[in-house]
């Protein structure tokens, strides 16, 4: 059935780039690394937007927008932040068919064209918590794109806020790590590491970057969401100041935090097989479709028929099912797109199963096939899919448990590392020289410094100089 | 209560200037010609998407995802198109801290990178028709800005759709019309004009343009959204080929359509008054404000509990509601904001109203106040905001018609447009050279010709040659 797609495990890139694109999730653009997302893709898009904006609404935020195109000299009022990005930015000089008198950046991320609004909009501490978000496309140039990992422009929410104390966005930034925490693992049925990132690995602003990261089925990782707790430089670069209950003026504390189009790139690469995509059911945009067995000489439009009525039956228990009575292409065929595209469960009926009033029923994830009376089939696929979030949950949190060492030396890291990838756990120094010396020799990053610590740090396993923390260790996307 | 607000009598244009920064719909940006939308107006904008959304999917579109950056050889493809829009663009001319080998163009519109899309993915006549939707920012650089109406950078959904025929192409465009047509008059209670426009007001690379177009209270004309009938030579320049059912090889027809954020103007424009918006009930985010009036020595903390479940009697009857119990404000400075904000109906309640068990709602289209029972007040609250959306639509139409006229001489038109502007439906030869001289000794231009010509077509208003058509002439945003 996986006509033309690459097995995982000859070339797991390979395979990648095949399945998004015969799933029809992503093309490439006729745009040097910029990706168009189709419409499969693009109902999967819409389908985390859809319960990220209820999440982030519920913490209080309010969404927004901010305009695209950013002045240079905003982006260099805060020192790391501009030397973080600007060198990633695209740059417009001429507009209305003149030269600009200032380049205008795409906006690669809004921090700071939106300090600049809450400058003007906040003025006391009843103004705060301030929450904004934004759902909108940035621009970071991309030398060696991917689509949906790493391309050129991307679709994401990002969220800004402000607090009036230092203890507050911290909470606003930990509360928001969480938000991207149960969202990952809940709806996309990808596991996820919390913590912090090490000081090189933050962002461009930040005094403490907070990740998910996920684990791919190479075993490298792959950030799949980042909550922060900003500088108070912003603040002060942009003046945000507001009058606090004393009387006093006080600059604001703020915070930002992301989820990209990204994630879309991470549910392939997490769950797919060799036979294409398998979409989590709570996040597919279709859950269930049936393929009608047409044969030469059997009575196929009451086949057609009951199929019909089936699909509605499902629709009407609020399943999202497509019922695919397409007559140019054979049921073999449909299989094969279909479990391409991932949709996680399939009925077929043929004319021996409307003769016995039942129909088969396929999971896509464990290709587990089953009979099941008519009347009985709407219930069996709704536990099915419950079954299915759960277990392709399940799948990839042993695989990654599996594929998580602790390396007793660093001999043994660069080993495993060479050979199979995977999560490393291994306490190091926190030096930044160890770190990139540990980058140098194996590729791999500290992904995260997670937030359970053991009482007892024993050396660095890279320089035996005394532990500072336990860190996550992996080669990244 | 309408402190602060020029009379639209002293100043339309500043009067709407104000209410949109009062009423915290949007905001200057530190950017040339760009705004910022804020929470208050991006909630209406999320109403207007919600309601399109689904509409536009009714229709059989999918919704997807395509380039920022457009290469300026593919404006170039189309004659007409890159006439009318390259003087607009952003330009792009580094990129990754390179100077960029083609400078890339941000949008101002994506026929272009869709139809090289298209040509990838249309191949049969099975393929057809193929029809996409896209919710975006998009960049004219705009000389003279004004928030909502005319700003460099704006938010809108384009729809582009291909077809086998021209007849389809022309039913699909003429469909859509219809949704805008159907959108602006129900929900947003703007009766607007359908037609189709003249030669020289049509999109560029456009056969036909099919506007909607709305009266605004100075009796000036704004075009609220537009469907085009696309020149085949979208379909050559792309080469977007199809094998039609007899073997051959054809270009497809294409179609676009577009609404944009200038809608939110529209609406300010259209319904607003004195005090400030008045939001129409179905697409306010907000339907119903609860205000407290709290004394000096009555019983508060009852006042506070009765409103509170009052909020919780209307919310649960389906109705937007807030209830305002902020402490640090007057009712009279809370009336004033939620009026300027123009939430459509504002319930009152004091120590006299909680003693009599009732409280008082206010609309506020006509400021008529009204007491009720308490245990009415949900049923009244529902039938208020009916009559509400049918009085705004009835008062625009209203309005619109007594502004709308059909002068005796083009002396008479001149003479009206000089004093009051308004719709001039007069005959017109058609010529380019004949509106053109209208346009400049007027500034009206041909708006829209409408659908349903008279039999009898009289001589040209303008210059006594023969009738080709009636047209509305207007002075335009």
């Amino acid at each position: 059935m996986s006509k033309g797609i690459t097995p995982r495990s000859q070339n797991y890139s390979e395979w990648y780039n095949e399945i998004v694109q015969k799933a029809e999730l992503a093309d490439y653009a006729p745009v040097k690394g910029c990706m168009v997302i189709r419409p499969y893709g693009y109902s999967i898009w819409e389908n985390i937007q859809r319960v990220m904006d209820a999440k982030i609404k519920a913490t209080g935020a309010q969404n927004a927008y901010f305009p695209l195109l950013i002045p240079e000299s905003f982006l260099k009022r805060e020192a790391e932040h501009v030397e973080g990005f600007a060198p990633e930015c695209a740059v417009v000089t001429h507009g209305g068919g003149k030269k600009l008198e200032e380049p205008l950046m795409v906006r690669p991320t809004s921090e700071t064209i939106i300090c600049a609004m809450f400058a003007k909009w906040i003025h006391s501490w009843r103004d705060l918590p301030y929450m904004i978000n934004q759902w909108a496309n940035v621009v970071r140039w991309e030398m060696r794109p991917r689509l949906f990992l790493r391309t050129t422009e991307f679709l994401w929410q990002e969220g800004h806020t402000c607090h009036a104390t230092r203890e507050d966005a911290e909470a606003e930034a930990l509360k928001m790590l969480e938000v991207y925490r149960s969202f990952a693992e809940d709806y996309l049925a990808i596991p996820v590491l919390t913590g912090r990132k090490s000081q090189s690995e933050k962002f461009a602003g930040a005094l403490e970057t907070y990740p998910i990261e996920a684990m791919m089925q190479d075993g490298k990782a792959l950030q799949a969401g980042t909550s922060h707790l900003l500088s108070q430089n912003f603040a002060k670069a942009f003046n945000i100041q507001f009058q606090d209950q004393d009387g006093s003026l006080k600059h604001i504390w703020p915070t930002s935090w992301g989820l990209t189009t990204r994630l879309i790139g991470a549910l392939v690469m997490v769950h797919g097989d060799d036979n294409g995509l398998i979409i989590p059911p709570k996040i597919a945009s279709t859950n269930v479709v049936i393929v009608p067995i047409i044969m030469k000489d059997a009575d196929n439009a009451r086949l057609l028929e009951v199929c019909e009525s089936l699909r509605k039956t499902i629709a009407d228990a609020g399943i999202s099912v497509n019922f695919d009575a397409r007559d140019q292409y054979s049921p073999g065929w449909k299989f094969n797109e279909w479990e391409q595209k991932g949709i996680p469960v399939r009925i077929e009926m043929g004319p021996r199963d409307l003769k016995n009033n039942a129909a088969v029923v396929v999971r896509r994830d464990t290709s587990e096939k089953k009979t099941y009376p008519l009347a009985e089939v709407p219930a069996a696929v709704k536990t099915l899919l419950d079954e299915i979030q759960v277990n392709l949950f399940a799948r990839a949190k042993k695989y990654r448990d599996e594929n998580t060492h602790e390396p007793k030396s660093y001999d043994e890291m660069k080993k495993i590392l060479d050979e199979k990838n995977g999560f490393m756990r291994a306490f190091w120094c926190g030096e930044a020289e160890c770190e990139a010396k540990i980058k140098e020799e194996t590729m791999a990053t500290v992904r995260v410094i997670p937030f359970d610590q053991p009482k007892d740090l024993k050396p660095c396993l890279a320089c035996g100089h005394p532990g500072k923390h336990l860190a996550v260790f992996a080669k990244a996307y």
